[in-house]
């Protein structure tokens, strides 16, 4: 079986300055964790939005979450939820955040 | 909106001695946090088995991470994914762990 991600193993996609992601997914449900080391940030990402289910845990740091205009500070062990086709976005707060980002069904544009 | 979860506000549900849970979800992706203060284990928990899908994170700690007969050792950021009906479950290793366990559709048990 090759059904675990090991940190040390996985194939990490650089995403910016700073960022990487590795993802695991099964057939319907894909988990990415992301890895800043550039933070904290001066004023927030730029928004998007996926018509995708979303669950976000912070794993480690902390982030400005925002859906909309809306923002909530998250720390490690606290979670948000996004709706489909809501604008959301974050602003690092802390130098390294750890983010779990969880989406059903399958984002593609990441595969 | 209430799409967020705070650490300190959100209705933890004592699950064991030493272990409680947090949950969030969508219409059909549930995530819930997991802290254990009661590891390391000397044997496995039983394992249990369901038909969701599901995507695990190690937030904090570490564990052994069981399916069927075949495990892995799993430390903070590291991910497992166990397809339907599979028997799986884990072994804490040390002291505290927080595990990241999201499911898709809901699991209704957890409700």
């Amino acid at each position: 079986m090759n059904l675990s991600k090991n940190k040390d193993t996985a194939s990490e996609v650089k995403i910016g300055s700073g960022r990487k992601r590795r993802l695991l997914h099964t057939e319907s449900l894909m988990m990415v964790v992301i890895d800043f080391e550039d933070g904290p940030a001066a004023k927030p990402d730029a928004q998007h939005v996926h018509p995708h289910e979303q669950v976000t845990c912070v794993a480690e740091g902390e982030v400005l979450f925002f859906i909309g205009k809306e923002s909530r500070r998250l720390s490690a062990g606290d979670m948000v939820a996004v709706p489909p086709d809501q604008p959301h976005g974050i602003q690092l707060m802390t130098p390294r955040v750890r983010l779990i980002d969880t989406f059903t069904p399958l984002r593609q544009d990441l595969l």
